[in-house]
């Protein structure tokens, strides 16, 4: 399935087989106070600069989180939102479990944005779907619902499948919905990540919906995470992921994805991998 | 399906599933003047270091070419295994064209070795295979035949079946043949770690056989060939690769094969990847 994002005047297609996207995920103040406090403070300089920088460095839709304590979501996510699209042509990525703050960004975004994100509880589905059929865009479905994270791949998709029946049901076409079945810490649970990159390869031959995830809680509380995050990227874009959250920033991410393009075919006579080498990436 | 081999004192179990095993293919002259020339003079000073430090770096298994211009394969191949044989407990590949070298080595060589390589060509296997039932040993197959190597990795499977018969006719035992589908440069022909990979894949669902891979062909031609090589290996760790030939001194090799297994599920308590990040790779 062909998911369409579109941004000021960009216009992004995700689907199997097609280039591997990159949601650059920077702007997002857990773990930055600095951002956390300018957001506070209603200042985009922050967010201006994070979003052309992610551009420049490769990402093809930038994602907008704005959740800290003292930002409030209703007032900052649209104004953060409008300050990213003010400076990126490409779409954009609205974050947020604030349904005011979602409402009024989806308003103030143009384009056909990416809603991160809907879950399979009954009342996130209800509240997060009639603002995605309103806006007629796409949605990020995340594998868990009122139980919690399944375990196992196959309940995965169980879930999966159910956010995908409602998105049907409130009337918004399948291939809007994208999948994360979401990656836990390989360090809490052996089976963490083989039971990510089943469900990534089930979701894809069951359901045909696009898929996604989060690039670093894999490796949630071990050494070298770096290694082990980019390592899991290069098997789940293997087994057919079609986008992540990634920070583009991050050279040896950016490395492992131009790498990953080429492996999987998808970079004619090499060119892309050729140009990123030639200027030492 | 489980491969066994036998060093002078350890076996080795390769399986799918289990633990992904390391081929160290440092002893191969090819690229290294210095081993080529003390090969010629007979001197197994440097196999030995190398088979040493190949275990040191975690190899568990030791690949022995001695093919290069000026050196009696006949006469060295016997010499350089009995050499690896005296200094490590591992399993030993025989990596060898020569048929008199490789008859020699396998009557001198300890335990249970693997046999590199079988092709699909008549000539080869009327002439490997009987050295192989003959040893009780097992044996790698490579997905090429007298048209040479296909293109496509459907064509590639059926090289391999008709390995996997001449392997039953000549008497052996199907979990005796590991199945090397043959990575191409990805820099010559854009489809060719793709189909590698799906090679990999069909491999190991439809007939169920170990496989293993050369480390290094797939960057043939392109800068950054390590970078290239250890993200094809996770890719194909992922897609259910048990084996490959690689260098195991390499610090990169290492930390991504460390890492995957990590990730597959095969680290328990990540007790590997911790001792190995802890003690600084």
């Amino acid at each position: 399935m062909k998911t369409l994002l579109q941004g000021r005047s960009e216009q992004m297609l995700i689907e199997d087989g097609g280039p591997f996207v990159v949601i650059g995920e920077r702007i997002n103040p857990s773990g930055r106070q600095g951002l956390a406090a300018s957001l506070a403070e209603g200042d985009m300089s922050l967010v201006r600069r994070d979003a052309v920088a992610q551009l420049e460095a490769g990402a093809q839709v930038i994602d907008v989180n704005v959740s800290a304590a003292g930002v409030d979501e209703a007032r900052v996510l649209p104004l953060a939102v409008e300050a990213v699209a003010e400076v990126v042509d490409v779409p954009i990525c609205i974050d947020s479990t604030d349904l005011k703050g979602l409402a009024e960004a989806l308003d103030r975004c143009p384009g056909r944005p990416l809603v991160n994100s809907v879950t399979g509880e009954r009342a996130s589905m209800d509240s997060v779907l009639p603002l995605v059929r309103g806006r007629q865009c796409a949605v990020i479905g995340l594998c868990m619902d009122e139980r919690g994270i399944p375990k196992d791949a196959s309940r995965r998709l169980e879930v999966a499948k159910r956010i995908l029946e409602a998105v049907e049901r409130f009337g918004i076409a399948p291939e809007d919905l994208i999948i994360d079945p979401l990656a836990m810490a390989v360090g809490a649970d052996q089976e963490a990540a083989v039971a990510t990159l089943e469900a990534v390869a089930l979701i894809r031959s069951t359901l045909g919906v696009n898929t996604t995830l989060g690039g670093s809680n894999v490796s949630f509380g071990l050494p070298d995470r770096g290694l082990i995050n980019r390592t899991f990227l290069a098997m789940a874009i293997a087994t057919g992921l079609t986008s992540a959250l990634l920070d583009p920033l991050d050279v040896e991410i950016q490395k492992t994805v131009t790498a990953c393009e080429l492996l999987m075919g998808r970079d004619e006579f090499a060119m892309e991998f050729l140009r990123r080498s030639r200027a030492g990436w």
